[in-house]
């Protein structure tokens, strides 16, 4: 039988108010008290589901939202849907970014706990162990987006980055291209990396074009990192008449080396990106590339976040939201 | 001479550590105190200076960001820096997002206020009175970045938006241009609209091209609008041959509406934008631009407000900190 506060109590030898003030406000409660009741907590692995933890806490009627880099177009997007949401739900929404650093985002968690967020979106990066252990420590209800977990039963939202992915390559496949590359995200500290890999390669195999699976190079996040790493690909392998890039970005800084080296696209060499950016429709060339429902990602994370904190739970644990081929000027037929 | 916490305390007849109270944690203290309080400092006009504000109030070791809107990318780098500087300095940084909407921005004020921040940076929005009483009656140090205020003694960052201006007009005139438009920000809601017009309008003048001071379209901060804007100025002066837009932004949507319209750039319009985006570097083709040190700026904020924060003064109340033209591929010699 799950463990009830009422046993919690027991073993700590305090009152019930007592537990519901190391959970609410422990600064109020006496050492000595408070550690026997974290004690009790820890042993009896005590969970008070987020419904119960919604009627004990107060509420700060605000969301925090960890993104790994401000400086990301695609993050811009996922912010204003979120954003909207949180207007409509009637919350405040913080946002603060973490650079993918560690020790940064724990801190932040630390920030976030003592500013009493009701819940936090966790947004693009890998759900460690540590971000983990502290976000349950403090008992804080989270979600993610364009992110999952594969070790913990977490509420995520996100597209289908295999199926994306192949998408994107097959249609380059049926455009006639049989000599493509691709631009990858660096697999160590990336969610998406792997899957979207996985359907570059299965889309590869499906149609009997396997040597090209190892033509992939990696970048870190930036266009910059894409324009390196296109002119790493296409120095060893002149021949490709496409490329599948996992990000717009990756897809700018591609055409940008492309550019520079007056290979014309689509003319020569058919890119195609993945994201949909606002500026994806601006750049010359336009972009082809797998849309993402930016906007409604951050929408529904924040929708999700408000469901786990009104009921406890949520329907959909793990949620995917559909992607769409979008065709525009930087692909063209082989 | 000034009124002291003592008069304040004289007036209201509490104690002085009431005062305190009411300043620093206004909830800990009963209604009819603490209104004698507000009332005897409102009466008195009375102002703690910031110095003193910090050794009463609790340090959080938090500053707040308040920006206009994060998808303009401009702020990304505003953001970075602002971040870098708080890493630094040991504050946490919380950023919401005001899409320049007064009500938002109120309640996003009152949010922060709640969350007990040490002081804020407000970015780039006009600082309407609105703002100025909420923040002055909250005593929460701030400072502007990417703005002034006329009419407050408020410390703020930014460049000289007018001598910016009219150096990138200039340039475009020595280039041998002599029929030039602009894409300005809408002056209603902008800071540096104004200046920045202002700066068009001289050099045009100073080289006898006055006739040209009129061929200015507005647009909303988005290059989807400078394009439609862009669109506007070339339906009515077909014979311009460069364009001075006031953002990266604005050139990039007005590249991409001359493409459309098979008008070369440089070839037959020379563009030249302003801030020196991450982007503007990678777009094809690369912008000419006034560099603004958007990462600078944004250090320099929240240096200031820490300035501010721990002095209680800042050595310089408007600070202007340097522009760069930086010659790229979207303009050429007429």
């Amino acid at each position: 039988m799950k463990p009830t506060i009422r046993d919690v109590a027991r073993m700590a030898e305090v009152s019930i108010s007592t537990v519901s003030r190391v959970m609410n406000a422990p600064e109020t409660v006496v050492p000595s008290k408070r550690n026997r009741v974290i004690e009790a907590i820890k042993e009896l692995k005590y969970q008070p589901n987020a419904f119960a933890r919604g009627l004990i806490y107060k509420k700060s009627n605000t969301l925090g939202l960890l993104i790994p880099d401000i400086e990301n177009l695609y993050f811009a997007g996922v912010i204003r849907g979120m954003q909207d949401a949180c207007i409509k739900l009637g919350y405040s929404l913080m946002i603060c970014n973490t650079d993918r650093d560690m020790e940064r985002t724990l801190s932040y968690i630390d920030t976030f706990h003592e500013k009493q967020v009701d819940g936090i979106v966790f947004a693009s990066d890998m759900l460690y162990p540590e971000y983990y252990e502290k976000l349950t420590g403090f008992r804080i209800p989270f979600v993610l987006v364009s992110s999952h977990s594969d070790e913990y039963e977490v509420p995520s939202v996100e597209v289908d980055d295999e199926l994306a992915a192949y998408d994107a390559v097959k249609f380059l496949i049926e455009l006639g291209h049989k000599e493509i590359g691709m631009i990858g995200f660096n697999h160590d500290n990336s969610v998406s990396g792997p899957p979207r890999a996985a359907g570059f390669v299965r889309a590869l195999t499906e149609f009997g074009l396997e040597r090209n699976t190892g033509r992939i190079k990696y970048a870190n996040h930036r266009f910059e990192h894409a324009y390196q790493a296109a002119h790493e690909l296409f120095s060893e392998y002149p021949e490709l008449s496409a490329v599948f890039c996992v990000a717009d970005e990756f897809a700018m800084g591609t055409i940008s080396y492309l550019k520079d080296r007056n290979i014309l696209v689509p003319g020569q060499v058919s890119v195609i990106g993945f994201d949909n950016l606002r500026m994806s429709g601006m750049f010359i060339p336009k972009l082809t590339t797998i849309a993402q429902p930016i906007y409604q990602l951050g929408y529904r994370a924040a929708e999700k976040l408000h469901e786990l904190l009104t009921t406890g739970n949520v329907a959909v644990m793990k949620e995917q939201m559909e992607h769409k081929l979008i065709v525009r000027e930087s692909s063209r037929e082989k």
